[in-house]
């Protein structure tokens, strides 16, 4: 499609503050190329960072950190180079992708918990409402620990789900929702996308809302705030990738050429 | 049955240290003579307080006292007087007997309640954990509290069970129950008492218990401490009521004086 007629996609999905380059590849290699022997070409990877409004300089300098930082490997091929995850990379990007990719809430219950307060405590993975409450989403075994479930039609107090999720983050979910809404909306009157432009579309979809599913907890939704709209990110995210579905790797390769050709 | 004998009984059940006789006088009215237009003749309670270990003139005073606290008035009778509740005293001994009498537990459910830190909060009837943290008998409706059910199985933690009932208080069951136990053995093995002996130990369990039972939460038995005998205490004082019925204020009036006459 038209340059500029992209353009404003992506802006639609990215708003008018660019991705960090990074963090930006670490989601199209988690989104793109997670199994185990998939690899992205150079040229591939700087098509789609192109279309994603990176500039290559920067493409660079992030797969030479991503490198560094042993998310990546690269390996020559002919006058360019492939890159893929690491085997820590991929175990770190397994174990995002529950979160990024559920459609449907996290967990369906969750306990509240209350710790001696005589006693310092940590719960990894329990939101910490006060100093000897928390919420969890495991059932508690440990000694000295008192726990109750939480009815889902019980509705957290207001002080109790701002510890769930504060306000900045609420925020944020309200707005990838808009924005996916949005795009869904265009999707639908826009010419049809190249494979590249849509698999930067894509995984522009997915890190919109990556950094919010990995910040948020993973607890039933009923524990969050009413202005919480992940439920709502989580359908629109769906509806998303199965209008945008990921390409195979070799289709995508070859269609960049062809793109960049054109 | 000998004076000596029924001594023994009395010190089972009341310990080395005698009741105060203004808190016990409040039992016997509530116990033998709690409901409207019921009397008892002033020689019939110096026989009864005589039996427990009690002095006429210690009788006389604490009398004098219940009169211009409220509870009792006193009214003209040939030679001597009669005492009965006052509208006011009737009504404090008819809220006390469902926790006095009762022979199961006194709730069936408990309900965790969880207040804003950030407010100070008042909760009468319930009982105070922490400073956010209650456990109470009633679900609140009040907005901006979280609760949760207690379940029946789960057993609170020492740190919260000790709020429910202290140490003290736990002994103090421990103790109650005991007696009770021993004043049923003995009771087994003894001559037949007269009614006034009978009413006299029947006032002095109800005594004993009475103060405890007022003194911990009205909440279901599975919150307290492993400590807490209070079931055992329930069970044991329905055993000797039943043991020691209250007899018609009129038969023992005429026992009074004959035991006297004896």
């Amino acid at each position: 499609m038209p340059a500029r007629a992209f353009d404003d996609l992506v802006r639609t999905i990215t708003g008018d503050q660019p991705p960090r380059v990074w963090s930006l590849l670490v989601t199209v290699f988690g989104d793109l190329a997670q199994q185990e022997g998939a690899r992205i070409g150079g040229p591939t990877l700087n098509r789609l960072t192109e279309l994603m409004g990176i500039k290559p300089e920067a493409t660079r300098v992030a797969l030479h950190r991503l490198r560094k930082d042993g998310w990546i490997d690269s390996r020559r091929a002919g006058r360019s180079s492939t890159y893929g995850l690491t085997a820590w990379g991929r175990k770190q990007s397994a174990a995002a992708s529950p979160r990024i990719y559920a459609t449907g809430p996290l967990a369906e219950s969750a306990w509240l918990v209350l710790t001696d307060p005589r006693e310092g405590a940590e719960r990894p993975g329990a939101v910490q409402v006060s100093p000897c409450i928390w919420i969890d989403v495991r059932r508690p075994d440990d000694d000295g620990v008192f726990s109750a479930e939480i009815a889902a039609d019980t509705g957290l107090p207001d002080w109790m789900s701002a510890k769930v999720c504060d306000a900045g983050t609420c925020s944020q979910s309200q707005d990838v929702s808009i924005r996916c809404a949005e795009l869904l909306k265009q999707l639908g009157s826009s010419p049809e996308l190249s494979q590249p432009e849509a698999a930067a579309l894509r995984v522009l979809t997915v890190h919109g809302w990556r950094r919010l599913a990995l910040k948020a907890p993973a607890l039933p939704d009923f524990v969050f705030p009413n202005g919480w709209h992940g439920p709502q990110c989580r359908s629109l995210v769906a509806e998303l990738l199965a209008a945008l579905p990921a390409p195979p790797l070799s289709d995508l390769e070859r269609a960049a050429q062809a793109d960049r050709a054109a």
